[in-house]
Formats: structure tokens, C-alpha cells, sequence
């Protein structure tokens, strides 16, 4: 690798939304530097996307027609050669960069690797693919709420709910690249505790996602006798929270409270420094953020309680995009 | 360090039970190889205690006092000089060695460190100390059924439940020293869940702990009608659990259920290869690890299932004050 700078091609490839972009590496170095792989690594701020482009798949589009479309955009945005390619996928990765899918069928035999070399003409080990949560925890950490800290755990609580994990300022992707599954941890180990899509009953996705609060939402709507208004969401829920309606204060609380225990428990796990969460259900700010410290150090034992901070993710929609980014320069 | 051998003074200090021993490094080398620390390193079989004595603690002995008589011990044990000392505790241990316990008395204002330093006339940084569960995960890993593998869990099940966590063949102890705190991770989040000692309400330790094992057989016999047997324990559960008496195979069953769900929301945690299931509750042997391998497996999202190998602990008593000497090693 020489001193220019040089792109690399992004995507962000996840079951209802897309993007794609070209990071221009070397590009911003501060006071004129030559910037070299070493320096790109130390100070990651130096990537910079010209371009994203936003897709959202196609009702019913498979996973290999849905992947089609981001690369022929790609080849748009990308006239020249990109050096690399750095992938975000929403679903497990493993080791060698093979994939699957809970949400988006037709994925399981596709190579998404050899697809990209093919589409850009670059080998295979210059693509680098990832797994969103875990490109997400990485984007925080070099780039958002997790700079400067060690040992970070990074929540992603939206739709479902996932994570990554950060120890030693690296990404730590487990045996079989499927540490931080989070929202899978079994808290509720009651007869008929809810269950939500792939996962076992009780399961914290199944208690504090998007889709959990806003079915207590609507079940608590429903005791108090009134109607559900139409597009109602978890966000209904922290809106009317907020304005004081005692159905969805208490529906908050209780969501916050598991969402708090899960946290807790993978701080006795971890004894991290700090909890990034992000995902459209972090976007609430404060009207969750406060409830939730105060979970948190509920359910932690009196010896951890206090050490750890809960921290709203920085990078909003686009830590999975960064992080991959910053995965492929760590492999390089 | 030279290639002679050398002994290391090891105690385990714990709440009831003590031991010391000294441990001669560079012995039982194969093939007349000389010892060298890195071989030392690689080939951890390589020392051996030629003595361990163990002790009990006193009825309302406090640390201080504790603590001189194991020391008074080890000088008999060990007339010539050891050339490090290695402790594994029983309680949290900060990142700088010093010690806090939950159970016992009188450690608050205690050096540890210190003390052994004068006793033996090393130099602090010739003594190291390890939290008891971290020391027993390291030992397990070093010696006994985490051997060979590069990710693992150690869970120690008896008066209390902890745990340790090796990641890349490495002790990983948290941020504060605190990593592995699985007797707390809250798995019952009802209103008058079980409490344990300084836990929270609802936490693993109140929930499959041996007094909590011993406290739901009471409670089912107290259920039945009959009475409850002097010197009832948890072992009398799996006792006639075996005999197949109904109120013992229940109980098991549910505690053996909650051990398994925390052991899976572990893995959820932590994608390793390993776990493996120390303390006295693990003496169960299959009357445990059958059912409990089960619970795991229900537990886990099916693309985590099978991935984990739940194994019992191999070095019994002995994994911590094995562990330390380990520990003693790999920071010399």
C-alpha cells in the first residue's frame, strides 16, 4: 500500500434498508500529513464518504436480486477501482465471510464475497464482511460514543435486538463470530413468555425490542378501553409516556426495566466501562436513557453498581457503515 | 530467572476453607528438557505441589487472624525462600491486588500483599493475587477440561455461584476485575423473587446455588407433607432425585433449569467453545450434566445450539490454587 489516499467501497446491507458509499481513505489528514495504513488505523477519522446512497428492498425481492441492485449502484457511484470493499450485513457472518438470514429469503447459498470481487475486480481478501451489530459496535468505538475506552458493549435495539462486543479497543467476534447475541439471552423463563420470530420465549427481543413495546403498548391501550390509533409504534408508546398517560408510562417502565435487566446482566458478564445503545429505539433520548441508568444500577449487585456508563449511540443510522469501514482497515 | 527450579508459596484463601502449599516449577520436565520459563509456560504440568495442607477457618475468625495462621503454616511448609508467591482469593480482587470479601470479616483494611511480603521477604511484585473463581477458570483451562481450547467459561456452583472467562487462552478480568460475576446476572425479574446474601433479588446465586437447591428440596418436602431430614443439603435433592422419588426430580429439575438458562445467556454473551462446571454441585456428575446440557440447549437460539460443549470442572478443590500458580507464571 503507498501513501495516496485511496476508496474504499461501503455497504450497508440489512433485511429492509441498504446503502451503499465510497469512503475516500487519507482524505482529511490533519496539518498536511502523509497518510500511511499506520496513521489511517490511529486516527480513523481520516476516512471520508463522498457519497451514500439509500436503497430500501423490494417487497418480496430475494436476497440475491436485493444484492444486484446495490452492486449495479455501486458501479455508478464508484467509477475508478475501489482498493477494498467493506460489507455490513444484517444477519450472522461467519469466520470466512459466509452468510445467512433470518429475515430476507433466498440468502443461504449465496457468496457474497466472490459476487463483490466479481462485480469490482478485487480479490477475495480485499473484501471484508461483517456483522452489523458487531460493524456497529466498531463504528461507535473508533468513531462515536465508545472513542477512547477500552472495553465497550454496543446495543442495537430497533426492530430486534443485537450487539457487539469491544474488549481491549477490538472487536471481539466470538468462537463461531456469534458473541453478543444479546437479544437471544432468555430473561423471562415463565410458562408463556412472549416469543418474537426465531428466538426462544422470554427472550430479551421478545421483552424490549420496538415490536415488544409497542405490542405492550397496544395490549395496554386495549385495558383502558381505548382505541389503537393507526401506525401505532414503540414510539407512540414514549410519546404518550411523555406526555404523561399513565398506560404508557407504566408500558415503558416495564419495557425499560427488561431492557435494564439485559444490560445488567451482560455488565456482570463483561465488567465493561461503558454501554453504547443505539438503534430506533435509543433515539427516545433522555426519555429513555434515564429511566434505563436507573435499571441498570437496580439490577446490578452493590460491588459493580456505578462503574459502568449507559451511553446513547453517536452515529445514528450510519455506525454499521462506519464500522465496517474501520474492520476493513483493521484487516488490511 | 535462571533455569533451576523454584518454588512458588501458593495459598487458597476462601471463606471456610483454606490451603497452602509450595509448588516446585521446573519439575517432571519430559525427556530431561532444562526449564526455562517459556517451557515452564507452554508446559504448565511442569510444576508440582509437593505439599498442600489444608485448613479450616475458625467459628467468628476474622480475616486478619485467619490470614496470620495460613501464613504461620506455609513458613513450616516452606523453610527455604520461595522465589514467588501466588493467592487465589476468595472475593473481588482490584486490578492492584487488593482484596474485599463478602462473607468474612475484618478483610476490609487488610494488605494482602503485604503481608505475605514481610512474612517471606519478596518483593510485591513477586506476589500475585487472583480472585478465586478467575483462578479456578484459569486452572481448568491450564490443567483440566478447558485444555486446548482458546475460549471458555468457567462456571463454580456451591455456597455461591462465580465464575471466570478465558478469551484467547487469556484470563480476561473486566475492567474493574469483576469480569465473570454469573451469580448475579438478575434471571427472575418477579416481584418476591429469591434473595441471596448480598445479591439482588432474582440473580442465578438465589436461583441455583446449592442453598438454593437446598431451599426449594425444604420447601417441596415441607410441600409433600413429610419432614425434612437433619444435615439436609442440595445433595440429598440429587440423592433422591436418582431414587426417583418425585418431589426431588422436580426440584432438580427447575434448578438445573435456571443454571441452564444462565449458562445460555452466557453463551449468548460469549460465543466460546467451553463451558465448564466446577464447585460442589458439579460432584453430581451425570445426575447434573445430563439434564443440564438439555436446559442449555433449550435455551439457545438454535443457530448457537450444539456449538457449546458443557463439561465438569476435572481438578475438584484443587482448580483455584492450581490456577494461581498458573496465574503467578504468566506474570513473571
Amino acid at each position: 500500500m503507498n501513501d495516496e489516499t485511496f476508496d474504499i467501497l461501503a455497504f450497508d446491507i440489512g433485511g429492509t434498508q441498504g446503502r451503499c458509499g465510497v469512503a475516500r481513505c487519507g482524505a482529511g489528514l490533519p496539518d498536511g500529513a502523509q497518510p500511511t495504513l499506520g496513521r489511517l488505523k490511529a486516527e480513523l477519522r481520516t476516512f471520508e464518504f463522498s457519497t451514500i446512497h439509500n436503497f430500501r428492498r423490494a417487497n418480496g425481492e430475494d436476497g440475491p436480486a436485493w444484492l444486484r441492485r446495490l452492486i449495479e449502484s455501486a458501479k455508478e457511484l464508484c467509477p475508478s477501482a475501489p482498493r477494498f470493499a467493506a460489507v455490513s450485513f444484517g444477519g450472522p457472518v461467519e469466520p470466512d465471510g459466509s452468510i445467512r438470514s433470518m429475515h430476507v429469503p433466498g440468502w443461504e447459498n449465496v457468496d457474497l464475497t466472490g459476487a463483490i470481487s466479481a462485480a469490482f475486480g478485487l480479490e477475495r481478501a480485499a473484501i471484508s464482511v461483517e456483522n452489523d451489530a458487531n460493524a456497529g459496535a466498531l463504528g461507535e468505538h473508533r468513531l462515536g460514543a465508545g472513542r477512547g475506552c477500552s472495553d465497550m458493549l454496543y446495543f442495537t435495539v430497533s426492530t430486534g435486538i443485537g450487539g457487539g462486543v469491544i474488549l481491549g479497543g477490538k472487536l471481539r467476534r466470538g468462537a463461531h463470530g456469534l458473541a453478543g447475541e444479546f437479544g437471544h439471552i432468555v430473561l423471562d423463563g415463565s410458562d408463556g413468555a412472549p416469543q418474537y420470530a426465531a428466538g426462544k420465549p422470554g427472550a430479551l427481543e421478545a421483552l424490549a425490542s420496538g415490536p415488544a413495546m409497542e405490542r405492550e403498548g397496544r395490549a395496554a391501550l386495549v385495558r383502558t378501553g381505548r382505541a389503537v390509533p393507526e401506525n401505532f409504534s414503540a414510539k407512540s408508546v414514549f410519546d404518550a409516556a411523555e406526555a404523561g398517560e399513565e398506560w404508557a408510562v407504566e408500558t415503558r417502565a416495564r419495557c425499560v426495566a427488561q431492557l435494564g435487566r439485559g444490560i445488567a446482566a451482560m455488565v456482570c458478564a463483561y465488567d465493561v466501562e461503558r454501554v453504547v445503545v443505539g438503534g430506533g429505539v435509543a433515539l427516545a433520548g433522555d426519555a429513555l436513557f434515564v429511566p434505563l441508568r436507573r435499571a441498570v444500577d437496580g439490577y446490578l449487585p452493590t460491588f459493580l453498581s456505578g462503574k459502568v456508563k449507559v451511553l446513547p449511540a453517536l452515529l445514528g443510522d450510519s455506525a454499521p457503515i462506519m464500522g465496517a469501514v474501520a474492520a476493513c482497515l483493521d484487516k488490511a
